[in-house]
């Protein structure tokens, strides 16, 4: 070990760049101390430092002397003296980590009192019931932090001197009651056999201990698994002089935000308390004014926070959040940190940002990541002036959630394994119901402000909450929560609008967030990074308008088989399947012919301009028929009825339900997904491809005629050998040429790549193919050997959750299996047709971590289903700028 | 083109190196010219000739000036002229592929005889009878065969002529009739407005075009498909003076095998006619007389072909197929070639020329092909002397066969296409029989001898025959065969037994062949050469037995879960599937423990000495419950039955069937292939290889402790994540390490790699896993997205028919794409664990192509069902003889 080792760092031997070594709460503090803002005097501890202790259990060599040499470097700027009796100086210790885990870990606040130095507090601060509370709130804090006595015995003790002295606040208790309050607090610590240290230095050692230690709590633990944070960061410790916003109505705390975190809105965004600690603040037990009232009752103050919010944003080009405190009139800055936001507020900083001229496009398109977008197309209320709200509170988190009501995190975290929705009512939300927050819907608090830990999570999380609602009256133990006259019970079906502030009786109706013009302009400015093309996998023509809205750029899927499913159809389509001959089948297509062209008509319409990738019939045909046991119960139903002599109308049903039992039974399969369907269904029965490629055909060529650039991709499903392709494609070349005849179109003939044998033998179909296109559900299936119907409910989410599968591979591409397989098709299929348009059309297609591997390997497009198509082009856009692209060998 | 190109050769240019340019007989009669054996003086036409004429349609420039050049020096040879009127030179026009085809292509005999030379002919030969027989045999022959006249008009001219003179055979009819048969077959000629051509040159260029036509004929055509002869190779042509063993009874010809075709027993193996021409012993319309008479009659040839017969076999060090003709008591050798033989003659040659000392191992080896082999294994008929042949023939090739009779080779094609089982029954067969053949199990004639068509044929195939029949008289067109009194029709089923000649009404029991002394020593020679290790699929005790007679080192694939069907056992397994408590399934499992243990005991016991991979159960659970179709067919019954107020044990039976059903439907998969099965279950249920793990252990320490060496290796099945093979490994190692203890025992884990994921991601699985065993038929399921049950019966037929496959990927490893994945493993998994043994247990592991696969890509061993032992071991000697391993990392 290095004893030179440097573990102490003054505010101007810091930088903000110094995160990883100081923690976020040391760096800001350093960053505000060099650019001339009023900090407390201080000094910072690094990270490093709480490795080590975690490690050895004990401090590093050296540190404590550092610390020691410092913080009299510390008594001698500001005049005062740690542990002396006439002039103390009071610091608090703070933990603060390289990344924000707010509330998650300790501080110790008054650090340096004792039966000395609390006299010398009182006549210096002339304020002896200061000084008092002062000391007993040291106490109680070390108390339960440092030495983990049970907090509750405290604020027992502090209710019932209240309560024997018939006095309703804290504030109200003399010097006299004080001193016995501090009396009996030194009795808890005597029963459970300790005492509280009088040495300034061993609670300063002791303090740290515990800030250290903190790093390892549960709550800090679970947050870190739930925020993707290494356990290995370690937190830093920032000891600093102690300035108080509790000394009268000249002093005050509170907590800014640079702009608005919930709009994104321009204007400083601040609550406060006078005569209070930050504590007060944070926890939410004090309800906090408006920032509006401390212009009048603080002016000096109020002018100096204005500035220095102006400096600051200028400084981090970003919007920032501070806790600041006033001490009798003079302003303190106590920590600055990045703001978090709402989604909605993120995406319009960031675009009003390159609007002041503050930060390029490029940085706007990498400051918001697909999953803020994402939130922010969140469902919202639909707005209806009959719903009358059940309550309301603060509006802290946008987007509506519907669940059912839950009182406690643990039986949240019990419920949601049952895929239960459920919105979590509490009286105030800790650290420790993170777990609780993170398996429900949205939330619901009696207490609380706007920058409350719920209202901070739920933000954080981009759940919807309503907080500080205190008209209501939650009890957690009983389970109720009762709101004028109303009384809710666990299970209640609940609506929370956290847009509004308010919440409702039932489940009301939701409608998607129609975007902003934010989300619009940093769309605009994604466009013009990515490479990706962004097409939509659309049904129905409303699904291609829908998609075309949000900026698809053509068509990468429309499956045909959802067409025959109408109720004209479907029974065209059974006949079609009992045919018995080549003849009949083609007369019941004949019929389907007219259907289809209109509706590839309505489909080109709507992408005009854009490529349409159309894939012919893909589902084996017994998709289409009733179910075989639904046929045996009716058979049976019957037989049981008419005690096994049927007459007239149930003979007839019988005859024909016995029929369809015989199709059904012929054409049944073990495992319909690797049985006869896709191309293999068109090669045994080519005459359906004939049709739909006429029907493509033929629409194609009327919206042509119409004046509209089309261009039509016909897409073969299921090929495996490329032979399959060649025989098919051939074919229907014969087609579109006897169809066409002299007249010219336009038209593509590729292929979905969704077996594994297509991926590996991809230069030979690529031969074949004007475009591929990956099926990434049936590969992933493929791939895995997994029934996404069955492994869904018997093993993947015990796979998931054992940490066997890092994900579901259906929800994003398992880039170290099937992804292996797709570079292979990638590089295979380009290698034998340096031409082939290649992209992705299974539903992993608007992820964006597949969306960026896309990029990677070099696909030329993503299509993703119409709601995920903004997603998608902005990952696009981040893939872009992120990654060099493989070399291709075009 | 080249006009000095050279396409005619004489004998003493050529060689039997040459059978590319001068085909089979041409360069045959090379050699045995070079030998100094006695042939007829010639000259061949070398192939590209063929083919040129083919392409262009006329013979290549300069073709025909050398033919007339090289005839000028036979003639000058044979002292005698082509076309001289008074000592003319007759040829022979005759076909001959570099690859024997026999009896496919045409051969015009007699060639040079005219109205002027038969005169000469005459005189010279002192036999107007036979020069008048051999000039309407060229006019009948160049008739059909080179003007496309109906043979049958020739056959019924001649045939009235004998009804109305009541002669029995052609040899009756004298000059006086022959001059008028003649007369009556130009009128045949004239007829169809065709004229027999006088000039001898133009019959000469006629009968050459004609040959060449002959290569694409559909009888031809069919033949190279079936046999797999690529359709550029082209015919030689071979014009040969005549020599006639048709010039009374000091004339014979003859077909000769130097050693017997049938058993490979070293003895000369031959049938002649005397006074016949060739035609009539390869038609099998004269039945042909023994060799041992010609000693008799004809003894100065009969020495000569014995010393002939000794050279050739010398030279060619194999047994020869020699045809030879008798004039006027010389003998004269008219072709040879490396001789067709049955299987099981292949063998014993092969292995008695090492014993000779003529081939050495290494050539005995490759001269077996694995299919060769397999036939040797066919089955017999099981002997019973209860058993009374219903009739007898010769015993033209080996083996028996059960089918339906079928008269027309039409018929069985058409037949076939159900599946159904035949046997043609023919009164003689002929090359147009050979697609009817290709699709019968065996065959039956009335007419021909051992080198008949139909008995060439058969052994060629491999199918039993019985030939020669001629107590039986088969009515082809009103389909009957009638023996004995009894008569058959279409559709009965008999049984032939081409070993003994005989065949059955009915079906007899068969059984497998047990190995010769012959085969055993054939795979000795191969186990020198093999690298890659054979080792048996067995499922049973007794088939492990069985696979180590036949040479298995150890077993592959051990099934567990075949074990769990026996009656006392599935309701254990239906028990512990329906426990609703982790402790209620550990208690069906304890019962199950000890069978588990004694069938492993077994096992091992069977295999000391020997790695044993055991796998843990695969199947899914609902395998082990019964159809659900059948439980509510069940239900609904009792419920008809007892118009839905069942009472007592119906009552009962009904609960006990609706418990049932509600298990099946939880259990009941979409696809359950790719569904909850496999280490998935051992995953969610871990007890249950927790308890295959102990019984693994325990068995093998019971044989450990009885004195014998065993090496159980534990194949975790169905992995597609390292992670799956490294939690379950992890478990069962920790379940081995407290269940042995201080006792000391090795074992192995390993994996099945069966899915694609696996394949691609081997790697990492590499190193949680002590092997890997590739489950082809899994593999080729997901790789391809083929349900195996569901593809044969929808499409895969189909698929190979039209050629988009080449062959059933079930049968044969599909190199191009499941193959590259398995060599993507082998790599991958070598690149992380250098000792990684590999190894394939799916069933096409004991198919030859799939064995000189896996030999190239390096693994360690095959695993074949017991009764293909013998040819994986065969195949993996030849697979090391003709290839060199991929490099290993090793």
């Amino acid at each position: 070990m290095n004893v030179n080792k440097k573990y102490v760092y003054l505010y101007e031997e810091g930088s903000r760049e110094m995160v990883e070594l100081l923690g976020g709460k040391g760096a800001g503090l350093a960053e505000m101390h060099n650019l001339g803002l009023n900090v407390p005097e201080g000094f910072t501890i690094i990270t490093e430092a709480c490795r080590d202790f975690l490690k050895n259990g004990k401090f590093p060599e050296g540190m404590l002397e550092q610390v020691m040499e410092t913080l009299h470097k510390v008594e001698e700027r500001s005049g005062k003296k740690f542990g002396d009796a006439s002039n103390p100086l009071l610091v608090s210790v703070r933990s603060g980590a390289p990344v924000s885990m707010p509330g998650m870990m300790d501080t110790i606040l008054n650090v340096g009192l004792n039966d000395n130095t609390v006299r010398g507090l009182a006549s210096k601060t002339s304020d002896e019931r200061f000084a008092l509370d002062s000391y007993r709130r040291l106490i109680q804090m070390f108390g339960s932090v440092v030495m983990a006595l049970p907090k509750a015995e405290f604020e027992h003790t502090l209710e019932e001197i209240k309560r024997k002295n018939s006095l309703r606040y804290d504030s109200e208790l003399n010097p006299e009651r004080l001193r016995e309050l501090i009396g009996l607090y030194h009795g808890v610590y005597s029963k459970h056999g300790k005492v509280f240290p009088q040495d300034p230095v061993k609670q300063l050692t002791l303090s740290m201990e515990a800030v250290f230690r903190s790093w390892n709590s549960d709550r800090a633990v679970a947050y870190r698994e739930i925020s993707n944070i290494p356990d290995t960061m370690g937190t830093a410790i920032s000891v600093v002089s102690m300035v108080f916003g509790n000394m009268g109505n000249d002093s005050a705390t509170g907590v800014a935000f640079t702009r608005d975190p919930n709009t994104g809105d321009r204007r400083l965004f601040a609550e406060y308390l006078t005569n209070a600690q930050g504590e007060d603040v944070v926890s939410g037990s004090r309800t906090p004014r408006s920032i509006a009232d401390m212009e009048k009752e603080l002016p000096d103050a109020y002018r100096t926070l204005v500035d220095y919010v102006g400096k600051l944003e200028d400084h981090y080009r970003d919007m920032m959040d501070i806790e600041f405190t006033v001490e009798k009139g003079r302003l303190y800055l106590l920590q600055t940190r990045v703001g978090k936001r709402t989604a909605r507020a993120s995406v319009k900083i960031a675009v009003d940002l390159v609007n002041e001229g503050k930060i390029d496009r490029r940085e706007a398109v990498l400051r918001i990541t697909p999953e803020t977008l994402n939130i922010t197309l969140h469902p919202q209320l639909r707005k209806d002036p009959k719903n009358v709200p059940a309550g309301k509170g603060l509006a802290a988190s946008p987007g509506a959630a519907i669940g059912e009501i839950v009182f406690s995190s643990d039986r949240a975290v019990e419920l949601s394994k049952q895929k239960r929705k459920l919105i979590l009512v509490r009286p105030e939300t800790t650290a420790d119901d993170v777990r609780g927050m993170s398996c429900s819907e949205g939330f619901l608090t009696q207490k609380g402000g706007m920058t409350s830990h719920a209202a901070v999570v739920a933000r954080a999380m981009g759940k919807p909450a309503v907080v500080g609602a205190e008209m209501i009256r939650v009890d957690a133990s009983a389970k109720t929560m009762k709101v004028n006259g109303l009384e809710f019970r666990e299970g209640d079906i609940i609506t929370v609008d956290g847009t509004a502030g308010e919440f409702y009786k039932g489940k009301l109706e939701l409608e998607s967030s129609s975007n902003s013009p934010e989300v619009s302009k940093l769309l605009e400015f994604a466009d013009d990074f990515r490479r990706l093309g962004v097409r939509a996998n659309a049904n129905t023509p409303e699904e291609a308008v829908m998609a075309r809205l949000h900026g698809a750029e053509g068509i990468g899927l429309a499956r045909t088989e959802r067409m025959f499913l109408g109720n004209d159809r479907i029974q065209i389509m059974r006949n079609m399947i009992m045919s018995r001959s080549q003849k009949e089948r083609k007369e019941h297509l004949d019929r389907l012919l007219p259907m289809q062209v209109s509706d590839f008509t309505e489909f080109f319409r709507s992408m005009a301009g854009f490529p349409v990738i159309i894939r012919l019939l893909d589902p084996p045909l017994h998709e289409f028929l009733p179910e075989k046991e639904q046929i045996m119960t009716e058979i049976f139903d019957i037989r049981l009825r008419t005690a096994d002599r049927p007459e007239g109308k149930d003979r007839e049903r019988l005859a024909e339900l016995t029929d369809l039992l015989k199709t059904v039974r012929i054409l049944e399969e073990f495992n319909p997904m690797l049985g006869f369907r896709g191309c293999r269904v068109g090669i045994v029965f080519p005459e359906i491809y004939d049709m739909q490629t006429k029907a493509i055909l033929q629409a194609a060529l009327k919206v042509v005629e119409e004046g509209k650039d089309i261009l039509p991709e016909i897409m073969i499903p299921l090929v495996g050998h490329s032979n399959e392709l060649k025989k098919i494609r051939s074919r229907l070349e014969d087609v579109a040429r006897q169809f066409l005849g002299s007249r010219k179109l336009k038209y593509k003939f590729g292929t979905m790549v969704e077996i594994p044998r297509a991926c590996v033998t991809a230069d030979e179909i690529a031969k074949h193919a004007d475009f591929f296109s990956f099926g990434t559900n049936d590969l992933t299936q493929m791939t895995f050997g997994y029934s996404r119907d069955d492994a869904e409910g018997k093993f993947l989410a015990n796979y998931v959750e054992e940490g066997i599968l890092p994900e579901d591979p259906f929800s994003s591409v398992d880039q170290e299996g099937v992804g292996e397989l797709m570079k292979m098709a990638v590089s295979r299929g380009r290698s034998t047709n340096r031409d082939l348009e290649i992209g992705i059309c299974g539903e992993q297609g608007g992820d964006p971590k597949t969306i960026e591997f896309c990029h990677r390997i070099g696909l030329d497009y993503v299509s993703a289903s119409p709601f995920r198509i903004p997603i998608a082009r902005l990952a696009a856009a981040r893939a872009a700028l992120e990654n060099a692209p493989l070399a291709r060998s075009k």
